[in-house]
């Protein structure tokens, strides 16, 4: 059979194949990268070559060689040269880094995001930053695009944020501004916030090597990251995920979507600090307030844990049912809700998940704590690389 | 760059790719082959000659040729000649069929289950229609494997049907006994019933072209086959898609599961023919008959009709939310359900599910019937043919 086009299909998936490898993993051997990969030593020496070629990786002896003979050189992502730009739009926060190739945070801003502030205002700072971020960009190194985090409902084709209630903002098309605003820096990419932090998580954090992940981030509101199979669940806009308006209690309080129980009316920060006696408080701050009081033996704290920790435990079951999944993280200020009442979420876990879906999941804490969402939005610009090494 | 190994993955890929398009679409000239493919019309040619030598497909001149000039070859899968055996173990039937590739039903078979028929009893009627068959296979003919369907919880690394509440199983190696039955015809591969339906659909029904399908089957019990980007999300040991223990009534009647207001015991056959006053009875006629009843303005059975749909549309717009899909489709007696109380699901359902999530999903009846548990199945045993046509 003739193939004509086809060689450069094979060469471009294994050169995205032993780029991403160590992307995750870091430097990595050759004789490892012959075994993991299932290609013959020449193949990975060629391969190695192309990458070297293209700047985006690099090769040298280990620093000691633990065995007689000759030692297998060490491939390095070159993380100092190849990197994306990263923005987070938080509730109350914009973030922005320059990630080197690896998931290294190579340098990092952020400002207080004040209440009320437009997406036109929002904008501005963000685009100061990347200008700043660029004057110190060492001579050859090469952005190969951009990512974009929103704690919103994001378009997945344009990156027009439909909906983000936590920011005050209905259809701002985001994308569009930040690529007229950012124009030659390559590619923007948006995507939501929990999705871009499960896609960290999973690539080097808590989901490390699982395939099946449900990544939940709270604060006000809730969201979801969901992986499958290796793969983002994303719905067909690219609006999946968002469990927080999963209702759970068709007799509870009525949510801001205009619906009624939805789980992040039971779960969030408002329910928990309603139940501790500070409905007149609010953030991060009041919820770790809450968590600490009932670790002092607070009953009202340790009833609105207890309350609040039910709820959780019954939507992570209705979660698994439907996901079997490995690993569910709890990021966001569930982080410390799930560690003030774990006992409580694994209880009601038990008595609604069903036995097969839930005897291997596992509930963890994130790794990569108030960086995953910038790491993750950096793999959304990466992914392009991974996918065309040699093209991007 | 050299890379020896890999030209077999293009030509795989490649091999793979044409014979999953001629399985899914069926007669296909090379010209648009050429176009759908992206390859090259000489790639095209020695790809068809490849597979028309494994016996995969064969070509022929088209009927009619309508325009002048020499006329592409039309391209077609040998269903006659290669072929997949098919099982179904459902709560009332067991079902085989001989399906050629392409999804061509070639000769079907099906006997009553009765209730409490043993896993050991239903493998005996299951091994004598695939003997059966057997007799009639043409000359030639070659089986590529076999898939089997069961209600019920589905181990995917070796088949074990771990729970089927419906048929009364728990902890049924079916793959394994099945495996030694029917030695010799190759690979067999067990799913979840709805997983398969759902795969049916996706490939060549209702859900065709959509790659983000959620597939729900009723009958006593509720379950989901779910579609992804494409790929079915079937969770890290194949248990997902238990939507039916998803809970919406935190303060409902109890489940065989365990838990209580269990989606399933608020849509199920028992919770319509409860509502209707029909409680001592069951099964689809009955279902049906509920359904009549309300069209000829029985009020019991309308409101019977506008209950369930009501925690349909609640149901479906938590699923809606979660996975943002193009298409849920209402098989089983949900199907009937569906039928008879549309504007109630659809209005539970819009105001449950957030208008990004909702905008573009439609709502939709099986197409392929009580054959979509066979064909999804066959679906299973080809799919590793495509994945490697030559080798299989």
């Amino acid at each position: 059979m003739r193939a004509g086009p086809s060689q450069d299909d094979v060469r471009r998936n294994n050169l995205g194949g032993l780029l991403r490898y160590v992307h995750v993993n870091g430097a990595t051997t050759r004789a490892e990268l012959t075994t993991r990969l299932g290609l013959n030593r020449s193949t990975i020496g060629a391969l190695t070559a192309d990458l070297i070629g293209a700047g985006l990786v690099s090769e040298a002896a280990p620093r000691s060689a633990g065995r007689a003979g000759r030692p297998s050189l060490v491939v390095r992502p070159e993380s100092g040269r190849v990197y994306a730009y990263a923005l987070s739009i938080e509730v109350d926060r914009l973030r922005a880094a320059r990630i080197g190739l690896g998931g290294r945070v190579l340098e990092q801003y952020e400002a207080e995001r004040p209440p009320g502030m437009t997406a036109d205002e929002a904008i501005q700072p963000l685009a100061r930053f990347v200008a700043t971020m660029r004057t110190g960009v060492p001579d050859g190194a090469r952005c190969v695009g951009s990512g974009v985090a929103v704690a919103g409902m994001v378009r997945q084709s344009d990156g027009m944020v439909r909906l983000a209630p936590t920011i005050g903002w209905v259809d701002e098309p985001i994308g569009e501004a930040l690529r007229s605003e950012l124009g030659g820096y390559g590619r923007i990419s948006v995507g939501n916030h929990a999705d871009v932090c499960a896609l960290a998580e999973h690539a080097r954090g808590a989901a490390a090597g699982s395939d099946h992940v449900v990544y939940l981030y709270g604060d006000v509101g809730i969201g979801a990251g969901i992986i499958a199979g290796g793969r983002r669940v994303t719905g067909h806009g690219g609006y999946g995920g968002e469990v927080g308006h999963m209702v759970v209690n068709p007799y509870g309080r009525p949510c801001s979507c205009g619906s009624r129980g939805c789980w992040e009316t039971e779960i969030g920060e408002h329910a928990l600090l309603r139940l501790a006696g500070r409905a007149d408080r609010t953030g991060r701050d009041e919820v770790l307030a809450v968590v600490d009081a009932a670790m002092r033996g607070d009953s009202q704290a340790q009833h609105a844990l207890r309350q609040v920790g039910d709820w959780i435990g019954f939507g992570v079951g209705n979660l698994v049912n439907i996901f079997n999944p490995e690993v569910v993280i709890f990021g966001g200020t569930l982080r410390d809700v799930y560690l003030g009442a774990a006992a409580q979420i694994r209880s009601r876990l038990n008595a609604i998940g069903l036995p097969a879906c839930r005897e291997h999941v596992r509930l963890r804490t994130p790794e990569l704590g108030t960086d995953a969402a910038l790491i993750g939005a950096a793999e959304l610009a990466f992914d392009h690389l991974l996918e065309d090494p040699l093209v991007s």
